[in-house]
C-alpha cells in the first residue's frame, strides 16, 4: 500500500494571473475575491482583455499537494488534466515538487483548465475559471492504494463544480475510512458553498469528513450567519475538528471543547492572495500527518500563506521545511 | 507609414524559470550565465531535471519591446512564433502590453521556442533555448511599413543564430535608413558575440548599425581585449553611439568625444537578473526616442533594470512611465 502523509484531489487548473484595477473588475461583471466559473466563450473574451500575464500552476488542492511536499511531507494527488502543453506543464510541476502525480491525462477534447486571475492593487484574487478536463475526473481516477494508505485524503469543495468527481470523493473516503485514516476538505469559496450548502452539511454530518477547513466567509456562508461565534459554534458541533482562517486576524482552530486561536505572521508586502488558504492547509497539514500538536499545525499553516501571499502565484517559491525550520516550527 | 517609436526585432521566446543551485549548472554542463542553445532532445532532458516553474513571455528583444510600451513609448516587434498554446501566450502578452504584433505564426513544427531558465541563488540567470520556430524568421516577415517608418529599429546578435533572420535585419536596416531613421543592435551575449564577431564587427564598421547596447563582457569579447578602457576606445571610433552596461557599477555612454558615466539605481534585494540588458536598452530607447539627453536615457535604462532585477521574470510588472514620473525622469 501506498504511505503519504497526504492525499490530495482537486480540479488540475493553470494559472494566468495579470494586475488590474477595481473598475476592470467591475466593467467585466467579476465577482471580486471570488472563483467565477466561465465556459470558453467568455475564457476567449476575458483573456482578450487581460494584460500581460504570468503562467504558473496552480488548482487549490493542487497547491496544497505542493506546499506538504515544500514541508517535506510525503504527498500523492489526483486531478484531470488533458494532454496538451498546459497540463504538461501543470504535471512536471507538481513532480517536480515531488508529489506523487498518476491520474491519466485526457487524450481528447476538454482542454487542460486554466484560471484567470486577476490582482487588484489590494492584493485581492478575482479567479475565472474554466474547468476544461477537470469535468472528466472520476471515480475510474480513484487509485486505490493510495486513497485507502493515506493519513489525511483532502480535497475541495470545488469539486462539486464538475459533474463526476464527488463519486470520486466518495469513493476516496470511503477507501480512507475503511483504512482507518481521515478526510478533510476545503469550503473553498463562499458562493460554492452557496452551490452546495447541503451536501458539503450532509458531507461534514455524515461523517464522510472529519476535518473543515474554511474562511470567515465561507464558514458564514455554510451556515448562513453573520456571526463569527455562530459559525464557529456550528462547526464544533457538526465536526471533530474544523480550522477556520481569518486573513490578517490569523485563524482559529476548533476541536470538541477546544479552541485554539493562531496569529498571522508579520509580512511586509501583501503582494497576491492566491494561494492563501491552500497553503495554510497545506502547513496544518504538513504538521498534523507529521505529530505535531494543534498549535504548531496552525502555525505551520500561518507561515506558509503569510510567505505565499508575499509573492505572486499559489505554489510554493520558498523551500517551506527550511521556513519552517528557521521559525522554530520543525 | 507606420511611425512607431522603436521597432524590435528577435528571438520570440516562452521563458520557463526556476530556481537551481550552482551545483545544478555544474551537472548538467550549464554555462553560466549565458544563453546556452540547445536541442529538443536536451530541452526534454533538462525540464525532466528541472524544478517546478512559473512561465512568461520572454525574449531579448521582445522584452525592450514590453519595457518601451510600458514607458508609453509606441513600438512594434517582428518574431517568429507557432500557431500553438506558448505562440498564443507569446502574442498575447505582447499585444497586451501595447506593441504592435503581427508577425505571421508558423502553422506547422517546430513548436513555440522557449528558454528553460534557472535562476541561483546570486540572482544570475542562465538560460537553455531551444529555438523551435525562431528559425523560420525571415525577409518575408519584413513589414515595409514599420521598419521604414520606426524612428529606431533594435534587433538582438542573437538573430544570427537562427538562419534566415540575418537577412530580415538587413533588410529592416536598409529600409529604416532609407527613409532617414537609426539602427541599433544588441551583441546579446559573450558567446554570441564570439560565434559571430566579425559579422557584428562588419555591422557596425559598414554602419548598418547606429547605436551598439552590450554589456562589459559583450563588449571585451567583440573587441578581444581584457580592458574596458581599449573596448570603450575601440567602439568609440567603430560606431556612432554606444552604451555599454556594467551591472551594479551602472553604464557608460559613448558618442564621439562625450563619455557619459551612469549610476545603476539602489535596490533592495537582487532577485532575478533576467531582463537587465534588455529592459535598460528599453529605457535608454524610450528616451532617445521622445527627445531626452543622453543622460536621461542613460538614467531611464538604470530605472527599468533596476526595477527589472528585483522580480522574478524579464517583462516589465511595474507601469516604467510611472516609475520614470516618480524619478523625475518623465
Amino acid at each position: 500500500m501506498s504511505r503519504h502523509d497526504v492525499l490530495c484531489i482537486g480540479n488540475a487548473i493553470v494559472d494566468i494571473i495579470a494586475r488590474c484595477d477595481d473598475d476592470f473588475l467591475q466593467d467585466n461583471a467579476i465577482t471580486k475575491g471570488a472563483m467565477n466559473l466561465i465556459d470558453a466563450e467568455r475564457a476567449e473574451l476575458l483573456y482578450g482583455r487581460m494584460g500581460p500575464a504570468i503562467e504558473t500552476s496552480g488548482g487549490s488542492a493542487g497547491n496544497t499537494a505542493a506546499g506538504v511536499a515544500s514541508f517535506g511531507g510525503q504527498v500523492a494527488y489526483f486531478g484531470k488534466v488533458a494532454a496538451d502543453p498546459l497540463g504538461r506543464i501543470f504535471t512536471h510541476d507538481i513532480r517536480a515538487q515531488g508529489v506523487a502525480f498518476d491520474t491519466m491525462p485526457l487524450d481528447r477534447e476538454p482542454p487542460t483548465a486554466r484560471s484567470m486571475i486577476f490582482v487588484t492593487p489590494d492584493g485581492e484574487r478575482s479567479m475565472n475559471t474554466h474547468l476544461g478536463a477537470c469535468v472528466e475526473l472520476g471515480p475510474e481516477d480513484v487509485e486505490a492504494d493510495k486513497a485507502a494508505g493515506a493519513k489525511v485524503t483532502y480535497f475541495e469543495g470545488y469539486l462539486w463544480d464538475p459533474p463526476l468527481a464527488k463519486e470520486a470523493i466518495r469513493l476516496s473516503a470511503k477507501l480512507s475510512h475503511e483504512a482507518g485514516n481521515e478526510v478533510a476538505m476545503t469550503l473553498s469559496d463562499p458562493f460554492c458553498v452557496d452551490r452546495y450548502r447541503d451536501e458539503f452539511l450532509e458531507l461534514i454530518r455524515s461523517k464522510t469528513v472529519d476535518i473543515v477547513f474554511a474562511n470567515e466567509s465561507e464558514l458564514k456562508s455554510l451556515y448562513q450567519t453573520a456571526s463569527l461565534e455562530s459559525g464557529l459554534e456550528a462547526i464544533r458541533a457538526d465536526c471533530g475538528l474544523a480550522a477556520v482562517t481569518r486573513s490578517e486576524k490569523g485563524s482559529i482552530i476548533v476541536r470538541g471543547d477546544e479552541t485554539i486561536v493562531i496569529k498571522a505572521i508579520e509580512i511586509d508586502t501583501l503582494t497576491d492572495t492566491t494561494g492563501a488558504g491552500d497553503l495554510y492547509a497545506a502547513g496544518f497539514l504538513y504538521g498534523y500527518t507529521n505529530g505535531h500538536e494543534l498549535e504548531s499545525c496552525g502555525k505551520l499553516g500561518s507561515l506558509a500563506a503569510g510567505l505565499v501571499i508575499q509573492q505572486i502565484g499559489p505554489r510554493p517559491q520558498h523551500d517551506l521545511l527550511q521556513a519552517a525550520q528557521q521559525a522554530g516550527l520543525a
